[in-house]
């Protein structure tokens, strides 16, 4: 049994790595239909808290959830011309139901801009009723080709915001809040560094102006896009007809933007954190932020267990989430491995000698063991989260610096892509972009809004950059 | 406009007064598929109120979430013969994705015994694995030819546990476990009384051994099954093969559980407690708990909205659920009666004199007016609230129990059953179950578990109750 939790180094292999941790810590299993995935709880508690830390942040701006069905009328993808070039390709559509073939076939919803554009045009009269500021929790699906737990999945969950403005300004700022609280979420719950930027016209969403976006950098030097945030203009008012009476007695169309982040974030918190021992989980998302192993022969059992219990339940009581690991079955190696794989940050030891002497040994998930006292170590133990929680956002940091380049020549750019993200200058064409994605595989990433002001040529083609700064590359997931 | 609001009579037509009012109160509006629905903010925190209720109760039991896809390969419903009788008509199916023919086609979710079955068989292997303890949020499509908005809908949000065990008992411990959770939240939150009962064989889930329900009278005395706990014993563990070795290393299909309750619950709401005016929602589940509605002219303005402001606040900090219409376009007349069709419990009127002389008027959603003094009100309003949940669920269950009735004569029971629930004896038998119904449109409810025993003959055809006691007949939604 301890051997099946052995796993590929990543250095070996990042991408098998990555299989057997989500396999073998129970996040997530494969589902029967073709690129389908189970999130198993362990999984799902993680999914759980970046719900609530984001739910909390959405209600706070003003937001409120609703909810539209999953089954939308493949007609409505046809009237947002780059929407339908986008999407269509993707749809999984319901052709019987009910023991007959529909009249018209329905779409499995890919995302919602259509169907809640179809009923704002229905309950939008007036500048009173706006601005609309939608929230929907739920399942979509894309019948994608190269499918990967919750990094790309047939089926996944994800939450898409979606609201209406009366003017263009109010829609942008609502752009970039949205963005904010991605970025916030990101950095503060899942202890992962982002870039926020702006996508380049050939990454954008399928009918958006533009895409805005936060990218994180995996372990293994790739890019993870990890939520974005759309402007959509009067793209879709147009499409669907949204239109209110101004305060001036003018008709006009509404500006719309929409949000969405996915369990693909919890595929963010494995690829970024992750080591070869396992998972390393952010204290504020992990489903257990303390494992307590008591250590005992048959002896010494009925000493240790109740010190293990009374403590756990302390524990419990002030707050933490605490697991007893009791399973007789297996040695405290054998513990220790697991709940190192499944991530968990801090571990306490407590064997006969402690419990005379009111100690325990205190293991951190990022190294270090040492000797703590029982009567103070309930007291720590938020402090010692949260520190934990600093540390592996400021490891992340400093591994992303460490892959980070600016590069001002292509045989560099090739080569330093390889390992990580790449500053460099581009001229703004779209086939310049798609040459480089052709020659390196590496994409924009995003235009980042931090990025000081800067130019230079293009380092493929040469021709003078166009976006006044430098941009970010990176192969991506 | 307040002219739109006014709403048909619950006496003069029960189904036209339900259909304006959730449209009227914003609570849903019907998509654009056939038979869907779209939950509206205003709905859609109804809920939410129900899941955050249920979400602690199952955890606070040991259970913990977990996602299964909403995609299902056909066959799997071949595997359990009643439960593809029972779910075979009802199936959306995807036969396209991707732009190409499936293989197999897929089966949009129903529910998901047969997913979870299927990775059951993979997942469990020795009684360690066992209990099993999931719970899924999500969305499920039944195609059914009459809908109406929460209570039928093509598609819907629930939640369905499913649970496996080694034993029989410890699994039927578990359906009835969540069968008083059900019943706890529907009382204690939504203010809905109901029976605990179990299904007769006719009327349970397809696939069960047997099914326990719990079932609510609505204000025009129909029946409408609110959730549903199911003991499936070893029929799914058998279509999927699900076993495991026992302490005593012998090989054993294992015992399951489902048990469901779905947004059919806000229904259950709106039918129970409305009346003329509109909705009247359980302060524990009401999104707007209390509302200020400031009286002013332009000259009193500036003098009441701050007051009102004030107030606002310190109610809010409080911890309750607050609005303020500081809409200046309506009258407090208008304001009145939308916010009484919102079923808002309890309404604050705030004029000049008021603010003088450091007052309120305090109007229930019940019935009653009284002047309050703003110095008290915020600490009283929580006990007003409680009282407020308190009186509704009496009004329910005085409502319900002068609309039952023990009947013995089939000429009463076709009278009575028209105006509300029945109690009568049975045979058992399921041809003389289909000849009531055939006459009546009643069908059994449940066997209630608080029935006193008691003998008898059948309502219809004379022959010895099958039940040991009466069970409860009603005409159903």
């Amino acid at each position: 049994m301890a051997k099946d939790k052995g796993i590929t180094p990543q250095s070996q292999d990042f991408n098998e790595w990555y299989n057997e941790v989500i396999q073998k810590a129970e996040l997530v299993d494969y589902g029967p239909a073709r690129g389908t995935m189970v999130i198993r709880p362990y999984g799902f508690a993680l999914w759980e808290g970046i719900q609530r830390a984001l739910d909390e942040m959405f209600k706070a701006t003003g937001h409120t959830n609703a909810y539209f069905p999953l089954l939308i009328p493949m007609s409505f993808f046809q009237k947002e011309a780059e929407h339908v070039e986008g999407f269509a390709p993707e749809l999984a559509v319901v052709t019987h139901a009910g023991g007959e073939e529909l009249e018209e076939p329905l779409a499995i919803r890919p995302t919602s801009e259509t169907i809640i554009g179809h009923m704002w045009a229905k309950w939008i009269r007036t500048y009173r009723d706006l601005p609309q500021l939608l929230n929907q929790w739920g399942n979509v699906v894309r019948w994608e080709l190269r499918t990967k737990p919750f990094l790309r999945t047939s089926e996944f969950l994800w939450q898409e915001g979606h609201t209406a403005h009366a003017t263009a300004e109010e829609a942008e700022a609502e752009v970039r809040q949205m963005l904010g609280i991605y970025a916030r979420m990101s950095r503060e719950w899942a202890a992962v560094p982002v870039w926020e930027g702006v996508k380049t016209e050939s990454e954008k969403f399928a009918g958006a102006v533009y895409t805005t976006t936060i990218e994180a950098m995996m372990r293994d030097g790739k890019a993870l896009q990890s939520g974005t945030s759309h402007y959509l203009g009067q793209n879709f008012a147009r499409a669907f007809d949204i239109q209110f009476q101004d305060k001036d007695q003018a008709n006009k169309h509404v500006h719309t933007t929409s949000w969405g982040l996915s369990t693909r974030m919890v595929g963010a918190v494995i690829m970024t954190h992750g080591d070869d021992k396992g998972l390393i989980l952010p204290p504020k998302l992990a489903p257990v932020q303390v494992v307590i192993v008591p250590i005992y022969k048959s002896e010494t059992r009925p000493q240790v267990m109740p010190a293990a219990e009374g403590l756990a339940a302390e524990l419990k009581a002030a707050g933490l989430r605490v697991a007893l690991d009791d399973r007789d079955q297996y040695s405290p190696g054998f513990k220790f491995n697991e709940w190192e794989l499944k991530g968990v940050p801090l571990r306490l030891e407590l064997g006969p000698r402690d419990v005379e002497a009111g100690t325990a040994v205190l293991a951190s998930r990022l190294g270090g063991k040492e000797t703590v006292s029982l009567r103070e170590v309930v007291a720590s133990l938020p402090g010692r989260l949260e520190q934990f929680q600093r540390d592996l956002y400021q490891r992340a940091l400093e591994f992303r610096e460490a892959h980070t380049w600016e590069v001002d020549s292509y045989d560099l750019f090739k080569e330093k892509v390889e390992q990580g993200f790449v500053k460099a200058f581009h001229c703004g064409d779209k086939d310049c972009e798609r040459e480089i994605k052709a020659e390196t595989t590496a994409t924009t990433r995003c235009i980042p809004y931090d990025e000081p002001q800067a130019h230079g040529n293009c380092i493929r083609c040469s021709r003078p950059s166009a976006y006044g700064k430098r941009i970010l590359f990176a192969k991506a997931y």
